[in-house]
Parts: structure tokens; sequence; C-alpha cells
């Protein structure tokens, strides 16, 4: 097929005309392969138009530009790419509108979520800007040569983070735009100096195409080679395999689900050269009741934990999908409440047909355990799912540990721990989450520094009194964790260390000045914080 | 076999008398397995004791004891550590005199070298006992609870790096010392909070035991569990690989050959659950000549390179095995120099008989090329190696990429290019390597800013008019690069930045100031350096 794909130059006329096609390099494919569909969950209808998987021969198109384009991307200043992200936000939030509609038509999420995803994604895209912009992110190190000392000189040493090179996102189902062609990873691999290629989620490849359009323009509008950005979509699993073996491609980041991760994660690990494959994969983000808070207010709890699972369908990272609950005052009322709740919750579309069916048929599953008391809403056609809650005993999930397992979707298990001990225990058989979250009096948690000290090892985000749906894209976020919650518990795919995944620190030895990056020369043009002979400082 | 095998408690007594036993949590192996000797390889002739390789009872002993340790430890504070880590080098200090003649006996470097190795194995533990009791390193980041914020509040967020558990170090060959049982990589580790399981190499299995006496009394001496450290001899393979697969290792460091750091990193990967391993293993550290220098001091140049490529007998990880020398004026001079150095070498005697062997097997292979001539320096017996270069052109090489591989012994590649062109494809092939080194004039670097820019993405550390041996341990220094040359670019295993490897972020949100450590409490007890709202300070 060769160059004779690269075709119709963009324009903001195209941009909001769904192609179908995908975006190589700053054009779009013109090639026509079998066509596939998004599907409405909603009315579980296929939308228009058709998109048209990547060839391969258009994925090496795209990442040999991306590889072309690093050299000069890797080196523009904090100020060029914080222009980018920020061309990105402004792009988002001009078609904002058209992007919540394709966006709930793709998804079935409702248009407040979409449009507050909108805002976040901006916000992300902002923040990123900003830690760019000021610069001290990168971790600039000096050591000042020392010719006299004994019995060896030691040599003028300057360090800091640099970009890996092309980066490989893959949008998630659940977040159409945080998570996807210009959410969180994308943000975070573009601001350190990566070009990025995204591989489309086939479940709202609208919504791809239209952000894909916003960034493809702000590449072109910021003067920055067009192979900083590609967008392929596919409908199977071809791309995405050959994305991440690609010798080109240098780092690799997923959300979705454990089977699909650890794919990706052996993948890059069998690779003649491994590249850095982080993938945030599954996590059932256990939920501790103490005894205080539960006979205090065990009503507000079931309510608050109602709501946190069911939000957004329950298909959150995030969702709290295990809750620990000790025998004992409050404890009745609790379960009465959330069953009372579960059973008149009203049915939710879910993202997709495929997500629909397998939370029904885990739910199918779990139900008829012996050991699980189900308590269901109803619900009736394809893309609706009926919130559910499972009860069960510590010693029973210890029999049965696939209980433990994340259930995509809205649906609580509880689990009666008839002691302190078994609270315990459960914990200390627990895998590896995104969160963890006790709730208690303070009291309560004084009382349970041992349980904190095994939860502290099994996850990156604890969280007393709230719920762990709502994820703050801040400095000190962590959305990582112990395997399988993520493939590297060193790294967060969300807040600004995010970028932190996509660099390695260069070190420049006995260099002139005028040959280092500005911001490991002597004047510290750029006022960024250093460290320099240990200390850190503007200096 | 159980706990019977726990024996013997140590004394200072016991410490410098060789048992050839595994130190399993501060206590010594009593089992005797199939017994295995050092080798001396200036004599070529075994060394008294017996060692014993470690049971996978015994190594399951140890790995348990850390993981029983690791909940205590972890929650030490810096001044525990520092005090642990010097502890250490004062140790090693009061037995300096042993270590240094039991070293000599078993790798043959000299006496000199291993005092001096003795020094910086010492000043790299007291260097992170700097770093920890300091504090800042950990990263600290808070993000206030905007409580007013619209839509939603946000809540009070913290975070810091925290150890991720125990740690398997694995010693190398060619430093006995800096990079075995106390050296870069378990004085990281130790200083992360992490437990660490020393697997010696079976190479210098004196030393280690010396060192690992050393650091098990240490251990005791501070009050610490003694599963803070345990060390195990093993003649083979099946304890570094039980090791790398047991369930509770969190994490694995390895500086050696890239056939056993690839399978390290495999078995990591192949673990149901994958964990870090960062290795370090091969690099053939190119250095480029400019035509202005050589013009200038071909000779001065070829007398430091051969300093260089013979350092240590070239068993250094950053020896520079291959130089790029463009024709024209100084190029003869150069060549006939270095050739007449080569030739006068006096003989070098290799750490052991296995080394020794491969470096005259891919020796003999090489000299027999036909684009391949070689200058040989004399040698006779088993351990001995004699210096050698090999002179080839930049087509030959491009033609016969294996000999850009590592040689580890006191070989040189020096590659004739005709053009510039052909130096810069040159370059544009080189796999990935630790280091790079450019020779030249200022004027020469700044007119090959597009080597520069090449090798900028081929190497973790860059040096002009220096060279690579000689490895700084400080703040900026980069002891890492693209793979092969390690596992992964984003790491360095020199350096204060080697602690980075074991450590992984942690959120607290919504927590009690009384239930946070010490770096995330609002009164900052500790002093140190944290990011408040983006901002960074002490306050």
């Amino acid at each position: 097929m060769g160059r004779k794909s690269f075709g119709m130059p963009l324009g903001y006329h195209g941009l909001m005309q769904l192609t179908g096609h995908s975006f190589l390099a700053g054009r779009r494919s013109l090639t026509v392969t079998d066509p596939f569909q998004a599907i409405a969950p909603a009315t579980n209808t296929p939308l228009a138009p058709h998109f048209y998987s990547a060839t391969l021969d258009e994925l090496n198109q795209a990442v040999e530009a991306a590889e072309a384009a690093f050299p000069t991307y890797a080196k523009t200043s904090g100020a060029t790419r914080a222009k980018l992200l920020r061309a990105i936000a402004a792009g988002l939030e001009a078609v904002s509108a058209e992007l919540v509609e394709r966006a709930h038509l793709e998804t079935a999420l409702p248009m407040a979520r979409l449009q507050g995803e909108v805002g976040r994604t901006a916000n992300q895209l902002r923040l990123f800007a900003e830690v760019v912009e000021e610069g001290s992110w990168v971790n600039a190190r000096i050591d000042t040569a020392l010719p006299e000392r004994k019995p060896l000189p030691r040599p003028d040493l300057r360090s800091m983070l640099f970009p890996l090179g092309p980066v490989v996102v893959f949008g998630a189902s659940n977040f159409p735009l945080a998570f996807s062609v210009a959410g969180g990873d994308t943000a975070s691999a573009l601001a350190a100096g990566n070009p990025v290629i995204v591989k489309a989620h086939a479940a709202h490849p609208g919504t791809s195409e239209l952000v894909g359009g916003i960034v493809t323009e702000a590449v072109a509008a910021c003067g920055l080679p067009a192979g900083v950005f590609s967008l392929l979509f596919d409908a199977g699993l071809e791309i995405g395999t050959a994305l991440v073996q690609h010798p080109a491609v240098q780092a690799v980041a997923f959300t979705g689900s454990h089977k699909a991760g650890r794919s990706l994660m052996n993948l890059a690990a069998a690779r003649p050269k491994p590249i850095p494959c982080f993938t945030e994969m599954s996590s059932t983000n256990p939920v501790f009741v103490l005894a205080g808070v539960l006979a205090e207010k065990p009503e507000v709890l079931a309510t608050a934990l109602h709501g946190s699972f069911t939000l957004g369908a329950g298909q959150f990272c995030t969702k709290p999908g295990m809750v620990f609950v000790p025998e004992g005052p409050g404890a009745s009322e609790f379960g009465t409440k959330l069953r009372e709740l579960a059973r008149s919750s009203a049915a939710f579309t879910m993202l997709t047909p495929g997500i629909a069916g397998a939370y029904r048929s885990e739910l199918t599953r779990r139900a008829t355990l012996p050991a699980v008391t189900a308590t269901q809403a109803a619900a009736t056609d394809a893309c609706a799912a009926a919130a559910i809650l499972f009860e069960t005993s510590s010693e029973d999930l210890a029999a049965d540990p696939t209980l433990a397992e994340e259930h995509f979707g809205p649906s609580l298990l509880v689990v009666s721990c008839a002691t302190r001990t078994a609270a315990l225990e459960s914990a200390r058989r627990l895998e590896g989450h995104l969160t963890a979250t006790i709730l208690g009096t303070e009291e309560d948690l004084a009382a349970h520094a041992e349980l904190l000290a095994i939860l502290e090892q099994k996850v990156g985000r604890l969280i007393f009194n709230g719920y762990p749906t709502g994820v703050e894209v801040s400095h000190a976020m962590v959305h990582g964790g112990p395997y399988p919650s993520t493939s590297d518990r060193r790294f967060t795919s969300v807040g600004t260390q995010a970028i932190f995944r996509f660099v390695g620190p260069r070190c420049y030895q006995n260099f002139p000045g005028g040959m280092l990056p500005a911001e490991l020369q002597d004047s510290n043009p750029l006022g960024i914080l250093r460290m320099m002979d240990g200390v850190v400082g503007r200096a």
C-alpha cells in the first residue's frame, strides 16, 4: 500500500465529520479495509459511520513517523510542550458538545458524566502543561568537578530525565476521554517529550476520531513534526499486538482487563529488546468497615457504599467491589440497607454488549454458588445490567478466592467477618489492588494498626472514610499498586507522577556548557530546582 | 532439613574464620552439601575452605525471614538505616586487610585496586546513609484538601516512596566488594528499607562470606530483625533461579553477562506475579575520535585509550571496547601507537578460568576473520590474558555486527571510518550501551551535533574527553542505558538514584495525621523537602 495511503490533509472543516479512517502522522488514511462500527449500548444498534482497521503498512508508517519526529520533539522546551497540551485542551473544550454527544451514543455514559470527563481531560492536559513549563520535574542533578580530589579527581557530572521515544497508548473502554486518545497516558507521554501512537478502543471509535483530529490539529498548529501523534483503528488485536512488538516503540501504556494487560506485558517482555509496559489491569478495591463506625451509622455507610459501587454502572477501575464487615452492632442494619438499595437500583446500561455479557455471566456463576447469597435488581435488555449484592463469609471467601477477583460492573461482595482475626486474615490473603478503604472512627483506625500495616503492602492508595471512586488528578495521587492491579507498582498512571513511566536518566560527563540541555547549564537559565552537589535549590 | 540447619550464632571470633556456610537471617547454615571451592586465578588452584551450596529449604528460610522482617524494617527511620549502612562501612574498613587479602587470592585483582574498592564500597554505603538520613529522597507530596471546590471537593492526598519488600542481589564477578555482598545494589536496597538476600558469586565466596559476616553483625548490632540480611552460596544456578521465582521476593538486581541477565529478566517476567528485575548486562562503550583532536595529539589519545581498555584487565562494565577513528591526519600515528602499546602490554590475570577461556575463544574467532587485523601481546597460562587490538572498517563492522558485541577482557576494536557519514551510520547502528565517549576539541564537538544526538539515544552516560572506566558514585551518575546494556533504561545501578529501583509510591487519602508516616505529617517533623500543592519546600 505504501505512501499512497497518506491522503487528505486535515482542516477544521473535515475535523468534525467522522470518516472512520486512522490518523497517520498528520494525515488521514484513505485505505478501505473490512469495516466495523461502534455499537450504541442503549439500543444495541450499530452507529454510523464505518471504521476501517489500520493496515500493518500504515502502522509502520505511523511508528516510523514517530521515530523520525522523536529527535526534534524530544528537544522541544517545556514551554513548547505546554503550548501543545493546552492547544489540545482548548480543542477538546471547543468541541465539547459534539464530543459528549458522540461519546454518549457510543458508551451510554450519562451526558453530565461525559461533560465532566471533558473537563477532567482538559484539566489533566493543563496540569501536565504546568509541570513541564515549570520544568523542575526533570530531576536535574549536577556534581561539580573536583580536580584536586585524591586518589582520583572527580569529573563534572550532570544528569536529568529524558523521554524514551515513541510510546503506544491503548484507549480504555470506561474512560472514552480521560484514559483514551488524549487522556492521562497520552498527556504524560507527550509532556515528557515522547511521540504517541494511540490504538483507539473499538468501542468508541467516533469519540476517538474526534479527539484524534483535535490532537492532530494541535500538533500542526504548534509547528511540531506530524509524527508526534498518530491514531490507529482496529476491530481486533492485530494492530495492538504489532505496535507492542514494533522495534521502534519504546514504551506502552494500557488500562483494561487483566487478561489483555498481562498479554501485553508478556509481549513487551518477550521482545528481542524488552520495553517498559505499564498496564493497569484489575482491582477489587477492598473496603474494611470497622466496628465503631458500623455501630454508629450503619445505614449511612451502606448508602454511601451503594453510591460508590454503582457509580458509572460500577465500571471504574476503583469501584469498591468487596467490603469486609465485622459481625456485631450495626452489621444487620448495614446489610438490610444495602440489600434494599441493591434491589431498588435502577437498571444500568453498560459500556458494551461484551462487558454486559461478561458481567452477567459472572453474576450467574456467583449467584448459584452455595456459599453466596445474592440480592439483585431487575434488568432487561442486551446492555442493561442490574446491580447485585453478593454476601458470603470470610471463611467461604478463603475457600473460593475467585470471589475476590474483579467483577466489572455494579456488583459488590459483602464479606462477613466473625472475628477481628478473620478480618486480618482476609486482608493478608488479598492480592494487589489499586486502593483499599478503611471506614471507621479515628479510635477504630488507631486500634487497627495491624490491619493498616497489611493493607499498606497490598495497594497504591489507602483511603480513610472516603470512597475509592473519584481519582483526583494531582501531584500526590497514586493510581497504581502491586500486581495484578498494575504491571509495575513503582509507577502511577494518574497524577503528575505518571510522567515518570516514560523517561529515563542520562548523564553528561565533562561536557562544555553550550552542548548541554538548558536544564543542566551552569546559569540555570530555566530557573528550575536542581540538586547541586547533593543540595536542592534554584542556584 | 527444616529449622535444624539454623545453627551456630555469630560472634566476631567466628566472623573472620571462613566456614563455607551461608548466612540465614543472622545464623549460619550447618548443612553440608556437595562442596565447591574458589579457584585462585593466579595459580589456577583451589582455595580452602570448602563452600556449601544452600539448599532450597534454606532459601525458603532466608526469604521467609526477609518477608517477616520487612514490616519492621520498612518502618525504620532514615536515621536507623543510616546507622546500619555506616556500621557495615565501618565493619568493612575494620577488616580491610583480611578482605583485600582474600579478594586478591580469589580474583587476582591487584591489592591496590582492592584496597580502593574497600574505600569505594564504604563510601558508597555512607553516601546512601546521608541520603536516607537527610530524607528528602522519598519524594513526599501533599495536596491539601479543598472542601469547597466545585463540582466536587478535593480530598487530602499525601504520597511518598516506600520500599517494595525482599530484594535479591546477585554478586558480580568483577567487583568482589563494590557490586557484591555489600555493594551498590545491597546498599541502595537496604537504604530504601528492603531486606536483602544476596546470592554470592561463586568465584569469590570467601570474600563474600567475610562481608556477609560484617553485614550480619551490623544488622544485629543495630537491633534490627535478623531477616534483613541473608547470604546464600551456590556453585550452580539453582539458588539464583529459585530466588527470582520465590513469591515473596519483590525485586532483583544483577550485574553480569547478557545471557545470564536476560535469563533472569525472563524468569521475573514469567512469574505468576512479575517483579522488577534490574539487570546490568553488556556494553561495548563506543568511543568516537573526532578529526581535530586526532590531528592534534594522536599518540596521547592512543596512550590514554590503551590505559582505559586494559585497566583491570578490561574487566569493567564500562571498558571502552570499540573506537571509531576517522581517516585523515593523525589516524596512522594513532594506530601505530595503539599497536605498539597492545603488543607490549604485560599479560593480565583474569578473574576466573571461565572468563579467561571465553575471552580467548572470542579472541581466536575474531583474529581469524578476514575483515579483521589483530595485534596481540603474548600470554601463557590458564587465567592469563593478552591485550589485543582488532582493526576493521565501518563497512566490515556493518557486515558483521558480532564484532560490536561486548568482549570481556583487555581487547579493543578499532573501526576506521572513511567519511563522516560512515561514522554517523556506525553510530546509528549501535545497540544500547552504558556509555559513549567523544574525544575532540570543543570545535569538533560543536561540529558534530548530529553524532551527539544519535549517541544520546544509545547510552545512559555521555563522556567528553574522558574515559568511561571510573564510575563515580554520586548524585548525578547514571550507570544504565538502553537494552542490552540494562533491562530498563529508566534506572541506574550506580549513584544515589539507584535507590529508585527498589521503591514505589503509595498515597494516603484523608488520613489522620497520627497514622501517617513522619514524612507526610503536617508539621514536617523531619524537615525534608516536600511538594505542597505543587510547590517544593521545607514548610
